[in-house]
């Protein structure tokens, strides 16, 4: 269904810059359940690391501790499935201590690719997305919480894929629901 | 990318009869972020009705109270894109109540179909599935909690569709992640 991959996909979840309900730049809390549920699926579908990125340092100690508690602690014994997803999570300050960390493991700079709920002037495909997968640079897919990243980082990125859309003109998933979807357009498989 | 859908699709969360971790037979818990992630899918993916199964009389009054809040009350206010979403929730106490509402309408019984993390000897795929739907009889998609349905509740289904798979053995999704993948795996659009 997909070519086979010969690089590695990274993902982050970016809790600033993003906007807030009114637009204003913020940085969002982080969520617990986005930890589980991207991790979950970020490990079904072989990505290499979920970072979450926020420059909070509150938040990037609260993220630690539910990590610790599910790797190293009581969860890790009581639900190992649960802590194979989560060994996954780094918790960094910006998007380019990601990039360095990814850069810093002997590989080149990722390419990296945001998704976002809007329609972008600068929008690929999904077909066209999983051709250059075949490359072999790292990909970094970067996708946003609260009311969505700002369109200076958007502008930023080297590709934006296209909004997720259905026969409808709804389209207000959660990023939990977004990140299981663009996974599973790209890495997904359909064995019976 | 699919064929267009003549046919109306309904979608049941069931919190009864499923396993717990130990293999026994419950009631699980409601979830709210379930009711919040599963509305917004569904409305995305042009579901006609989303159905929180449960037996449970104090959890069905806990899924009004926060349904309520969201399209009578102040969020949906707030966030009218919430309200729309959660406006598609109903609350039942058993898969029958569900298709008893459904052909109520003055429609034919619904077709069930199961998604479910493990294998099963009559899985069908998601391509074969999706020429089903071209036909005029309502579908209904039905998603487990916990630690999955059980195989009685499996076995009395009409189709059981393949497990969600990545390139990696691990397959413990969310029921909230499936939900997206399976509804995207059906009915999502790649319009750029």
């Amino acid at each position: 269904m997909h070519p086979v991959r010969s690089n590695r996909v990274y993902l982050a979840l970016i809790h600033h810059p993003v906007y807030n309900k009114t637009g204003d730049v913020i940085a969002s809390a982080v969520s617990n359940l986005d930890l589980h549920d991207i991790s979950r699926a970020a490990k079904t579908y072989g990505v290499e690391a979920f970072y979450v990125v926020t420059p909070l340092s509150d938040q990037q100690e609260l993220v630690r501790r539910i990590i610790s508690h599910w790797t190293d602690g009581a969860g890790g014994k009581y639900n190992p499935d649960r802590k194979a997803a989560l060994e996954l999570v780094s918790i960094v300050a910006s998007l380019d201590a990601v990039v360095d960390d990814i850069a810093g493991n002997g590989q080149d700079k990722p390419v990296t690719v945001i998704t976002d709920a809007r329609p972008h002037r600068r929008n690929i495909s999904y077909g066209k997305l999983s051709e250059m997968l075949s490359s072999d640079r790292p990909f970094l897919l970067l996708f946003g919480t609260a009311w969505g990243l700002t369109q200076e980082f958007i502008e930023a990125a080297d590709y934006v894929l296209a909004p997720i859309m259905g026969p409808t003109d709804y389209n207000h998933l959660s990023v939990r629901s977004a990140t299981a979807i663009v996974l599973d357009r790209l890495f997904g498989t359909d064995k019976i």
